[in-house]
């Protein structure tokens, strides 16, 4: 996804310099080559200049913005290796989705973290982060594609948003930080949900056999209410937060991974086979749902959250941790609404 | 849609009665031979009575309970001809999903239509709907489908749930008739919009292209906003309306004519080209889409909503209407959150 915006940044003039970290050394030998990325399938604009991470200083030097793209398990490094190179002058906004839970049950985005450390090192550095429905992939294709910038600073939001916007890039704006970035990472034990259904669908009526909707609908719907409810914990149940977390629901069910390894559960593998069928990859989004499901389980305990609002996020945790079969508790997704 | 509830009915133990209107003597002829709806790909279960429009009273004499599953262009005609051969005693639950606008701008529920009609005959019938993800197609498949039956009376809604309910066929309850009924509703011209980008993306990237979806998601996100700008504009802004509607959009964006008819217009068609690809079907989508908007437009001349929050409605609404070409105002989706 770092990549990826390397399209609407170059294409909107500015100079852009992408820099690998120490996994991606081949991927930016390849760019030094072709100007393609290796898993993108077509060149990035004329013009970028690619870096190796011990070239990082050389990159950073006299940027006017930083974007961050390293995966959760980046986040760290990031932390360690990245932001005390960066001037304090420099705003850096991320793209990495996902929380951390901590032992008293509460949710923390990376911004949290990333500000913490920024405290201890005692740095001014502002930072910013995107949420929302996007694929690089269909960025890089140009897909008319909306996201949401958010950060503290409203006037350096705003410069962002000039900065990065193009005729597909359509860019919200939010001082609600917690709100975007939980809202984006909540969606991904949902997603698998969803896919979930799928498999279920195949192993009941063949793997060839059409998709059938109604029961993807049916985890849709319990999502919409679990996300809200673990939305308004986060103090962040706002209309702008919801739609930005649905919308990205809706693209994630098509993506990638999360989709086949929720599709091979629901075939019937344990998760330990599905994940040994995607080589050992370990997947982003079985981690946060892992760790959302470990901080309702202690709101429960404390009485902060009520644990039998959650029936799909407990079953998805179920299937992840315990390694149970899929055996999805529709009947719990069911309501009583007498006013 | 009224035709496969047999299933789960008749599978609980029920004697199920089918009658069809006049449009449909050949479907029941064709269900007298060989027990198969002939748009159905499986026989009906073994032992339902099929009934012509003029043996009506002989299928109604003796009912415990009627199904109404006309479709939105037979609402009067079920008022007319229907609900008169009924008596009070027995409960009349509908599938039929649409909203009615009046001159002021207000928007009612097929609910409401016809227990004006009821309390102008000075009947007592009780009338209930169905709303949430449910394709007739699926749910004979017996995919896992989630609904909602509302109604005023919440011990006959048990009671029909009690009548319905199978290990496929989960039912929420709600006493919010106008909140379910229009959140089932609202969610047609959404899909439409979300339809329209498939086709805009065959129009750029060719008609074999691969599926986009950061576009439908973002449509997704918008319609989530637009949507509960209008439940609560119904006085209905609930979560489980808003679970109800949204899993609803979801099944929609997939279903026949309206993604149909929404690609068609991506692709370039006018709206009446459009319509000649489909033989002239009306499509109740459109209709409600349409009246929605007009809604929309009286209530935005009286203060009582903003026409500015409903970009995405309106110009689907200018599609179908005044039969423009699509350009979708992707900016206008944009919002700007500073707490």
């Amino acid at each position: 996804m770092g990549s990826a915006l390397a399209f609407p940044a170059r294409e909107n003039g500015h100079e852009v310099r992408l820099v690998g970290t120490h996994l991606d050394r081949e991927i930016i030998d390849e760019c030094r080559k072709s100007d393609k990325h290796p898993k993108f399938n077509k060149a990035f604009p004329a013009g970028l200049k690619y870096y190796q991470v011990e070239e990082m200083e050389a990159a950073i030097d006299g940027c006017d913005m930083i974007i961050g793209g390293v995966s959760s398990f980046g986040v760290d490094w990031f932390a360690d290796v990245v932001l005390p190179k960066i001037p304090d002058s420099i705003p850096v906004i991320t793209v990495t989705k996902g929380l951390m839970d901590t032992p008293d049950g509460r949710l923390l985005t990376y911004p949290d973290l990333w500000q913490a450390k920024l405290d201890e090192l005692g740095k001014k550095t502002k930072l910013f982060a995107i949420g929302g429905p996007c694929t690089s992939y269909e960025l890089v294709a140009h897909d008319q594609t909306e996201v949401a910038f958010c950060g503290r600073d409203i006037e350096t939001l705003k410069w962002l948003r000039d900065v990065m916007a193009t005729d597909y890039y359509h860019i919200s704006l939010s001082t609600d930080v917690t709100g975007i970035e939980s809202a984006v990472a909540l969606k991904n034990g949902y997603a698998l949900g969803i896919a979930l259904t799928i498999g279920l669908n195949q192993k009941e009526f063949g793997i060839d056999s059409e998709l059938h909707f109604n029961s993807q609908a049916a985890i849709f719907g319990q999502a919409v209410k679990e996300m809200y409810k673990l939305l308004d914990y986060q103090g962040a149940a706002t209309l702008e937060n919801m739609s930005v977390g649905y919308g990205d629901l809706y693209v994630t069910v098509y993506g990638g991974r999360t989709r086949l390894v929720g599709i091979l559960l629901g075939r019937g593998l344990n998760i330990d086979e599905a994940k040994a069928e995607l080589n050992g990859v370990t997947l982003e989004s079985l981690v946060v749902a892992e760790r959302v499901a470990r901080a309702v389980k202690v709101a429960h305990e404390r009485g902060r959250l009520n644990k039998a609002d959650f029936p799909l996020l407990c079953h998805v945790d179920e299937i992840i941790i315990q390694k149970m079969p899929v055996n999805m508790p529709w009947e719990d997704f069911t309501f009583v609404y007498n006013k």
